[in-house]
């Protein structure tokens, strides 16, 4: 039986690990658990799965939840998250937190020799040079849970890493898709917020729309696969069936297709290399959806994604600033502070007053994550 | 390097597979090349590659041959394709003989350990139990060369079976997709050899127009990979993108894209498990093709698919009297001797009137395949 410790319990992706978990109760079992300050939603799950050890954000939560519920190990904070990742039980770290406060617990998990199933794209954009290092250096395979790098990890099963010629990353478009740049002036968070075809967290949805999410995806394939920016090619499918795709040297093109359903890369993540049924999951019918469509991207169109582009090429602590600018905006549009337009000008101006430092440590990184989030938020005023 | 022996070198597929030799010298060298009686095709062939051993269809041609080149080792008939099929510099067989005919030098290659590039679906479809019992027992590896089943076999890679849920089998519909069937009553032979997407073979493009060649897939598939008929899925998909998908447990499906070019599942056959280059075929461009269509197939149609499913759910010998009913009513129409019509017609009255036999030796099957052909030329009588 796999033990596993799940970081964003309650967030979209936690969630549905949590069904993926129910549904093989005989293979699974969930020793560790964090989550922020949602002990409405977190309560009646650690009754449920009864993990050993809870996690929350802070200090307030943790006594919330001590009067709240009867358990003996409740930790708070960076530590917690932790201690929960390099619990000796632990087999599998999922790691389904917002945000690039993932990072450290990640790199001590990797220490710790743990499999990492990793949902948080945005802690290898923010330091994909120090985990790809650590996660070589002990051994460890990270197992992508966003649904373009499972679905590039499945395509590349069996394969030699010299016999990819390039990745093909699919973009549904997003909320927007439809919108000409023109038309994006006006939208609200709840325009945004309706995306046409996954269910997703608000942050992952706006990311979406403004297409840095596949810019984000971009960055994490680069470093996942190891493959060079120029052979990272990004597509429109606004069907998204075709989840994404490796083209090989001999110019076969493998891919993998599904119904949206997050609860399949999660469980490969959890089961690879074997697989496991999924009822509950819709079967693909092509035969319903009849058509699937393609299109170019258009990085006019799409500024954010350019961006990315940029910025992973730059390199070192350039996606740092990329990441937490985008963070950071993505929060003050979600809190009606500033319009959709804005944040890619906020991360704009963050990229280029951004003097670069190639191969940060993890202090910098932090320090850099930090005061660009300080700037960002600076320019309210 | 390795030694190839090439069964059925001036056909469609041995012409490619050639293509695919000259452009990697250094990775493979023509130890053996065996053809029919296309001499005029043949003998700049022989010039250019230097196989050790030659064969030929028949005494007559064999003495032609020897008047126009000086080779050393000109062999004849099925005694010559065993000869080269074993001989022991040889490490894979590709069979691209056009039908049953080069089922005993495949038996004999497997007994001999060599590997197998199949690109001869009737050897399967007349004896597949006998030929997957032999690949078994001597630990043999069939690497199909037909698109399809490359594609299945490259979905498959890096896979457990046991997590297989169905294979998917793409069809282009062939030649007359597009009409209804009362207007195939007076279709002729250069309509029918129109395919539109494939360059291929007379006997294979006819079987494409009536829908014989999907039928003779599912039945290979069904040995290949040893999946039962229930599990083996044919779907309408006009642009050949998708050669062909594996759903899996999990409801992960993978498939494998690229243009409509065999030298790339040849390619694959001969380097698999690496790959290789492959300058000279096109990319896929998703971009351009800008669509996919989907459609279900209509058994009622195409009711030469029909009849397969049936003749492999019965198993037997009844595959045996599909596959050489079907050669040779190919065979008279290619000769404008019967309608278009008339092909399925004669082979459902050979199935009709069969008694099947289960598990049937060789013998037996050659006996089967040889009445069953004298009977369709003799329905013209």
């Amino acid at each position: 039986m796999k033990q596993i410790a799940l970081l964003g319990a309650t967030g979209s992706i936690g969630l549905q690990t949590l069904d993926v978990l129910r549904a093989h109760k005989e293979e699974f079992s969930l020793h560790a658990m964090a989550f922020g300050r949602n002990t409405k939603e977190a309560v009646p799950l650690i009754q449920e799965f009864n993990p050993a050890i809870v996690v929350v954000q802070d200090e307030d939560t943790k006594q919330k939840l001590e009067r709240e519920i009867d358990h003996s190990t409740i930790l708070s904070g960076s530590g917690g998250l932790i201690e929960a990742s390099v619990a000796d039980s632990v087999d599998v770290v999922v790691n389904a937190v917002m945000g690039s406060i993932g990072l450290p617990a990640t790199l001590k998990a990797i220490e710790a020799k743990k499999s990492i199933a990793i949902a948080n794209k945005e802690t290898l954009v923010t330091a994909g040079h120090l985990v790809m290092e650590a996660a070589h250096k002990h051994g460890v395979e990270l197992l992508p849970v966003d649904s373009e790098h499972s679905a590039i990890y499945q395509a590349l099963n069996g394969e030699n890493a010299k016999d990819i010629y390039k990745l093909i990353i699919t973009a549904s478009g997003g909320s927007f898709r439809d919108k000409k740049r023109e038309e994006l002036a006006g939208v609200t968070v709840k325009d945004a917020l309706n995306h046409p075809n996954w269910s997703m967290g608000a942050k992952i949805t706006i990311d979406s729309a403004s297409m840095m999410n596949k810019g984000l995806e971009v960055i994490e394939a680069h470093w996942l696969f190891n493959v060079p920016y120029d052979k990272i090619h990004v597509i429109l499918h606004r069907e998204s069936v075709i989840h994404s795709m490796v083209e090989f040297v001999d110019r076969s093109v493998m891919a993998q297709l599904g119904t949206p359903d997050m609860k399949v890369p999660i469980q490969y993540a959890l089961t690879y290399p074997d697989r496991l049924d999924l009822p509950m999951t819709k079967q693909l019918d092509l035969e319903e959806i009849a058509t699937l469509h393609f299109e170019k991207m258009d990085m006019e169109r799409f500024p954010c994604l350019r961006m990315a582009y940029e910025a992973g090429r730059t390199g070192g602590s350039m996606t740092t600033v990329l990441n937490a600018a985008n963070e950071e905006a993505v929060r003050l549009f979600l809190n009606n502070d500033i319009s959709f337009l804005e944040i890619e000008q906020l991360i704009e101006q963050e990229l280029t007053n951004h003097q670069v430092i190639h191969t940060p440590d993890l202090s910098t990184i932090l320090s850099i994550d930090k005061t660009t989030r300080e700037r960002v938020r600076s320019h309210l005023k």
